[in-house]
């Protein structure tokens, strides 16, 4: 199931030629009848933001649109005026192709920083894939967004009487605020953009921005949702909670895939003083190094655990926190505590791993995703070629 | 040179058994009289502060101390109120050995987290280690501070008339506020305690807070310094730079003994608003875990340092910001620009790598020391045992 299981939209993706080993680069998403929808989108908050980023924030200003390009193999991220220019001409071309207003077209890009848009492939390319779109295309188009990511990312979910469906591409530079992610959704529920934009950030707080692989906060970060209204209108509480879904869907299957990863790690706080200090505790453990050294060394080393909690910034007492591995508790009142050596290491050795931190505080909670940090992240990431 | 340089203090070291390998695992430094002297310290900001931490920022509320024991082989940290009693213990037996006051002893330990220190080896060890201080013993002291280690660090500069003399370990948990480090600093110059602190508080911030391998802010961090005022008063100014000197030189040995590094990294940010700019946004680039992968593949990846700078909170126009690698300029006005490509290859593959940003918006200016993200790393920190 994918984006345009939702009815009213469809998509499409190809390889145009911009990766030079021909896999799929090029996606498109638009409303099947060409007319401009509710939209709303989250952007990284990155100050060094890449130039489509920059041109879809500005499409986005009316709170329509009617289709999103989407291109992988190069960012156009610290491009400049060259870049923007690039971006904008991305957004004509498919305008030019579903015969639609460039400003109702959004514009995503992910790949390599620094590197000008190769645009010959882009100028054939678009206006070929203007018209293969289909309401079967939200699996090529999803194909067509990935990077490192070893499979493509695809949820759906009922909002009410309406439908969410999503796509995203996320392998690496996982981060709040957000992910070096992509993603578009779509929906078919009646809501004014303003209400969309809401329950947009809403389900983005709740699920990018609780994944933290490896502290990058990227140049290209987009989350973007079209809503064309077919279902009528959902309460707000059924809209979020379908957009909720599908992103947190979306952002475990990123983390699932993360480059190199050999464990999926949820490191669950529980008892902080507010959900704020969750998160910030809760994200302290899951970025540092050394627990995702340990973690790749399936090694319960959880006195690096309470170093992290103990520098995270978030208020605690170090002797009433409890640390647990996948239930069994290895730190109780903030020393070592007996435990059931054998289980232990039967549930470390295994791939899912959950990191439970009672702070016994009050009543905070959050829950970060992470994983492991393994020779082949280092290894897909010393050389960019 | 090392601390027992300076005139007055003595210091020893040697294996008592905390280490189950054999080598040295129990240092002494003390004024060579056992009279108190000026003291000062700098401590983690890690809420959970290991056991030696509490007990020596107790015993250092009067500004003096006589004698500074430390081992490694555990950290006594997460050990709750059995650890305290240790590290309390620990200056006892220090103190009955040579003859002086409990309070005017101070602890350090460095090790695992979580695993109750082994008193017995220590019960026989300090009482002996009492009796074999000497004026030439700075050497063994320095050698059993060491954990991951693999040189013993020193440093000697002048104050003035005076002499500042310095040994650390620290290998691994390196980053601001503080590395996980131990350092024991001597001086003969003539202070009082509070004039210390300051300097010494000065002095870290430049140096041991400029060191960023893996963003780690552990349990154990330690800062001392006994200052026996042999040599008379000198001026604020020498003795601050004589600390910075002997400050900056340790974290420099760090930061080129680093757990499995490979290259040694200074990241130098100018033209940022503000001096506190410049730190954050050199702090961002040297823990980015994905500049240090590109640093292990000796890949001039400037896209990564952009969009880290972007991401850090200073504040900074992206399409002003220089970047260059030992002197090659890559990134210009934020964009990629001309350069020779087998001049900047040939850096590259050198084993010290600088990396300038210039974000041409005002005059503040930092330097921080870090290093590549290695295999060697991981291999490193992925068990304990």
């Amino acid at each position: 199931m994918t984006i345009t299981d939702v009815p009213g939209f469809v998509a499409g993706g190809f390889a145009c030629g911009i990766k030079p080993s021909g896999v799929f680069d090029l996606a498109m998403v638009a409303t099947e009848d060409r007319l401009p929808v509710a939209a709303a989108g989250v952007f990284t908050t990155n100050l060094a933001q890449a130039a489509p980023v920059q041109i879809s924030q500005r499409h986005l200003a009316g709170g329509v649109a009617t289709a999103v390009v989407l291109n992988s193999g190069n960012a156009n991220a610290a491009t400049g005026e060259q870049g923007r220019a690039d971006a904008l001409r991305m957004c004509a071309l498919t305008a030019d192709g579903l015969g639609i207003d460039t400003t109702d077209v959004l514009v995503c890009s992910t790949g390599l920083i620094g590197i000008p848009m190769p645009m010959d492939p882009i100028e054939t390319g678009i206006p070929k894939l203007c018209e293969q779109l289909s309401p079967a295309g939200g699996m090529d188009a999803a194909r067509a967004m990935m990077t490192t990511d070893t499979v493509a990312k695809h949820a759906v979910a009922a909002a009410g009487s309406a439908t969410v469906g999503g796509i995203a591409k996320g392998a690496a530079m996982l981060s709040p605020a957000m992910a070096t992610m992509l993603a578009v959704l779509t929906t078919d529920a009646a809501v004014d953009p303003a209400t969309l934009q809401s329950a947009l950030a809403a389900a983005v707080a709740d699920s990018f921005d609780m994944l933290c692989v490896d502290g990058a906060r990227s140049t290209n970060d987009t989350v973007l949702v079209l809503a064309n209204g077919r279902a009528g209108e959902v309460a707000y509480s059924a809209l979020f909670d379908g957009l909720a879904e599908v992103c947190g869907s979306l952002a475990e299957q990123m983390a699932r895939d993360a480059e190199g990863a050999s464990k999926f790690v949820r490191v669950r706080v529980v008892g902080a003083r507010s959900q704020a200090d969750a998160r910030t505790a809760a994200r302290a453990v899951a970025n540092s190094q050394l627990v995702q050294c340990s973690l790749n060394g399936s090694d319960p080393y959880w006195g690096r655990i309470l170093s992290e909690l103990g520098a995270s910034g978030a208020h605690l007492d170090p002797e009433r926190v409890d640390i647990a591995y996948n239930g069994i508790t290895v730190c109780r009142d903030g020393i070592a505590c007996d435990h059931d050596a054998a289980a232990l290491e039967r549930e470390m050795n295994g791939h899912d791993i959950e990191i439970s931190c009672d702070l016994r505080s009050a009543h905070g909670e959050a829950t970060v995703l992470t994983t492991d940090l393994s020779h082949a992240y280092i290894d897909e990431n010393r050389r960019t070629s």
